[in-house]
């Protein structure tokens, strides 16, 4: 791990491979296990950094692909990286731009260079490689850089996932070589589809580059979720028990808590601020629709346990005003909560780990599914 | 004036007829000169009240006509008022929802009873009449609420100005008589379109009633700079010197300075929320659009002597990538530097006024166009 990084394990759970620790970064620690808001553009959508903050975020992810694209990476490094462009001076991860080249772009090519696609703002060719990715995730500058990955679809047949795995492992040798910022920890991305040996087999392969850090990729990409949740259980012991362990793209309640239960500590989602974006409450493991007419006249808070600006100050039946109104307050308001609601899900989750009450607590979570 | 309101003038311009003061409301204070923010849907559009705070925000208008269409003054009122409601403690004016029947409206009938509209929303049928816009405003519980007047638009013939002028008082008497709410003050608003001799008896025959404030409305409707300057000059010295003066819509840097000079105390405008959605931010006078390619490697604060989150945190180049990517906490972070600059133009108007170097520091905006 470079010198300004550390992972300690604070405490184990005796019933289940969770475990809570505090990953150091060049700019702050990360408490875990915790939910990462995703600030795609150089921004967590309708919050300020100050809003940001007071929902208990520390890390937060933003997208190379995105920011490669709108403003370019260029003049982010010209304002002083990420954390000055965008004010955040907690830590900072930035994704490889693999998982959006594979979902978003269109008339991709796909070669063992790299990938090349059209812009979808004017039209231009723009290639990503190994290379080229952690060369614009270190003009970025985050604390916290991923391996560019081929992310197969969902779902995809055993042959075409044995080949972006192994294309992966080998893209992850170029990003190693590649990547020279010692104020970076670069994080690896087993991939392996829905076929359990396949993803068993890639996580051996990238524990043996003694990585930072690593990341659970190619789920949340319509798979069902029993198939997620078999992939997280199978793939996470073979995981460096002293490293960050990342499940990308995953923050429902359960997921989170299953996931937690295999040993993982970090999680990213868009889920709360599209909700909120939708006029959509996350509450007591359910999403509101606050255009209901049910809320026109409810004057209680969204969530009264909830400790967020927005339950603080305002009702259900302003914010139903709000949204009903169009009003981009509405947006704000419920991202302020959405994501203090997931972030607090998963610090609720830490303290019963850290009281070893995980398994109590959380119960109705930790069921697998039959 | 009611009981928990007084309006004391601190100190007097040697030179205009501007002068800096105390407005007292049951909700607190209010600095004279000074800008009032639009919360037109009970929020000033995309900030929390914690950041209308910061932007030095004292008083905070509403609207009536808004209001009563979504969400209703029923639902307002079940939430505790509109302060409760919107979360803002300070003082609150609602407008009566004279100008925007008359501006905004469609398939109106004005009677002398009067109005009747259609509503926006569902096409049903709406009444507004003196008495049922204090009503409204009274279940809102604003801390000043305006009279139900007729604005006459521009142009307008000598003949309709005077009809309409001549039914905002006698509707004025009906406001007077349906008012019961000690907690609220009622402010008259002088019509009399662009004629200065109906104007001045409008102002006269609106003093009779010793209402605890005065506002002039009917402009900004249209009517060139140089006849609103008019209208303000030669009405002002009508209204009694030791109740505040609200000039209704106007928040131009020129039009504030000049109206101050002419002992005006109050203004609002949407201008300043609205050019933020525009994806414009007001600096030094000017208008900038922040779109432009010379704002995307511009790494300084909008304005580095503005004291606001967005100057203290973000440059010309951050919030130029957020325009451009259309993500909302553009129109935050302009929201907020725009709100800020137009009341700290105000606020350093009182400063000046003070200190007597109102004419000195401010003569650029105080030439009489010819």
């Amino acid at each position: 791990m470079p010198q300004s990084f550390s992972f300690q394990i604070q405490t184990r759970c005796t019933h289940t491979h969770a475990r809570a620790g505090v990953f150091v970064t060049p700019h702050g620690i990360v408490e875990t296990p915790r939910f990462m808001p995703v600030g795609t553009l150089a921004n967590v959508k309708t919050l300020t950094p100050a809003q940001l903050l007071d929902t208990g975020a520390q890390m937060v992810l933003s997208n190379t692909y995105h920011l490669h694209l709108q403003p370019g990476e260029k003049i982010v490094a010209a304002a002083g990286g990420i954390h000055k462009f965008m004010g955040w001076n907690g830590p900072i991860l930035t994704d490889s731009g693999g998982f959006q080249v594979f979902s978003l772009s269109e008339m991709r090519t796909v070669t063992e260079a790299g990938v090349r696609f059209r812009s979808p703002h004017d039209g231009a060719i723009i290639e990503l490689s190994p290379e080229r990715s952690i060369e614009i995730q270190n003009q970025l500058g985050a604390d916290v850089i991923m391996a560019f990955d081929e992310c197969p679809p969902y779902p995809a047949s055993r042959e075409d996932v044995v080949a972006a795995t192994a294309r992966t492992v080998r893209w992850l040798e170029r990003c190693i070589a590649a990547h020279d910022r010692p104020e970076a920890a670069l994080f690896g991305i087993v991939q392996g589809g829905v076929y359990p040996d396949l993803r068993v087999a890639a996580a051996k392969k990238l524990v043996e580059f003694d990585l930072p850090g690593y990341a659970i990729g190619g789920v949340s990409v319509g798979e069902p979720t029993d198939l997620m949740e078999m992939v997280v259980r199978v793939t996470t012991p073979i995981l460096p028990d002293h490293k960050p362990r990342y499940l990308m793209g995953i923050g429902t309640y359960r997921e989170m808590a299953q996931a937690i239960a295999s040993g993982i500590d970090l999680f990213d989602c868009v889920i709360p601020t599209r909700l909120a974006r939708h006029g959509a409450a996350l509450v007591a493991g359910e999403r509101w629709n606050l255009k209901n007419a049910q809320f026109r006249e409810d004057f209680r808070p969204l969530d009264p346990s909830c400790p967020c600006y927005t339950c603080q100050n305002f009702s259900r039946a302003y914010i139903s005003h709000l949204v009903r109104a169009k009003e981009l307050l509405a947006y704000t308001l419920l991202s302020i909560h959405n994501v203090t609601e997931l972030i607090r899900f998963t610090t609720r989750i830490r303290d019963a780990i850290l009281g070893d009450r995980f398994t109590d607590e959380f119960a109705q979570y930790l069921q697998v599914q039959s």
